[in-house]
């Protein structure tokens, strides 16, 4: 069976996957790098990282991955919708290697790069995005790939069967906040905490089978 | 010297340290005994309790601990400013043992309780609060005991040293949320966070050296 995951998602103690305002020059705002250091420790960032908890959590990015969903604002900075050139944060050679669905309200035509990835732009609600994204995915599994309010909209709509967030202990105070309307999630899913010797906490939701 | 410290303050993974509204009958809203059930489990609460890691954090609350600040919402539910025979919610014996400062724009003349406990009510700011129970703590430590109100105007105003919370694995959606005004509140603290068997993440705050 093919699953919706979400993963890496790292979040500050208060809950925002990113800071404010969003920028060209600083994609996370006053956040900055600071949610992602723990990544960059890994051997999934660096043949030279650790192999330790963080880096467990984080390979299983990429495993058994079919297509990804994101949001506008992962896609690009605030007006990248009147650039006709941007092609994403990423180069030439984006990391995702699969089908990967944009979701924005002002769509353009596929661009493919590079690696196996090519950008789709849909307009679209959560529920029939997934169904595209899921066709393309051969029978792996989707991953929503975030920012936040794409995770949280897929989530609240039901759709989400695992959810990795990594909670980095810094108060961000500001920016888009993963918890809004998530109100008794646990009552949809298993969830366990692990905290790692980088000082992030790694949270995984795994939804609870329904009888 | 005598320190200020916060402990056992439980809040959901969203921040929440209480849910909503605060009754008589509900005195933590909607979040019910949901975010201190992890403390149930332990010999801190039951002799028969488990010693492990909630016990070890749980025991710290009365250790060389000489007065206690608490916020008004603690100390009774809506409306007990009108009942002159409100003695709190914790019957003649409470387990607080010191003096204890009941932070409100209400005050009324203190209280004698059975076991050590004396409340005391004043309307101060945290400043003047923490300087009259540091006095009556006689060299221990002060306790800022809660609701997250209190805790964050406290820490907010530079004057807590050590903070211990407790992270639960629920989604309040609503309430009082610690973290509001808290922003960068990394700067000034070393901060480690824990997982427990049970569930919870253990957070702690130790405030840095200053230069
Ligand atoms: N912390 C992490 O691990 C992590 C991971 C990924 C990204 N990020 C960061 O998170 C930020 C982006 O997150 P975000 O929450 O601001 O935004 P986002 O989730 O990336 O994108 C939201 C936007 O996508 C479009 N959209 C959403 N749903 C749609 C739908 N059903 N149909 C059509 N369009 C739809 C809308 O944009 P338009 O209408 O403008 O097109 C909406 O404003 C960036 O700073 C990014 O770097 C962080
Ligand atoms: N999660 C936990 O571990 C934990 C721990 C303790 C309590 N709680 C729960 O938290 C809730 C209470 O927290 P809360 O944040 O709502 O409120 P709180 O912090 O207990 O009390 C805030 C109130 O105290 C008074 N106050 C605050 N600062 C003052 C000052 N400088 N001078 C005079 N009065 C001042 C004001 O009330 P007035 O003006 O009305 O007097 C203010 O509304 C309750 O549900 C309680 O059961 C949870």
């Amino acid at each position: 069976m093919s699953l919706t995951r979400v993963h890496n998602l790292s979040i500050s103690l208060d809950g925002f996957a990113t800071g404010e305002p969003q920028s060209l020059e600083a994609p996370f705002g006053h956040a900055g790098e600071r949610l992602h250091g723990w990544m960059f420790g890994t051997r999934f960032w660096d043949a030279g990282g650790s192999a330790g908890v963080d880096d467990a959590f984080a390979q299983r990015h990429s495993q058994g991955i079919g297509a990804e969903i994101m949001g506008s604002h992962k896609f690009g900075p605030p007006g990248w919708h009147d650039d006709p050139e941007w092609r994403g944060w990423w180069g030439p050679n984006p990391p995702f290697h699969t089908p990967t669905y944009v979701l924005t309200h002002r769509p353009r035509p596929p661009l493919e790069m590079a690696g196996g990835t090519t950008f789709h732009f849909l307009d679209a609600t959560p529920a029939e995005a997934l169904a595209v994204a899921r066709e393309a995915a051969g029978g792996q599994d989707v991953r929503i790939g975030g920012g936040a309010t794409i995770v949280r909209d897929f989530v609240a709509a039901g759709l989400v069967d695992l959810m990795h967030l990594v909670q980095v202990p810094i108060v961000l105070g500001r920016g888009v906040r993963i918890w809004d309307g998530l109100e008794a999630l646990e009552d949809g899913y298993d969830i366990e905490a692990v905290s790692a010797p980088s000082g992030v906490t790694h949270l995984t939701f795994t939804r609870r089978a329904t009888a």
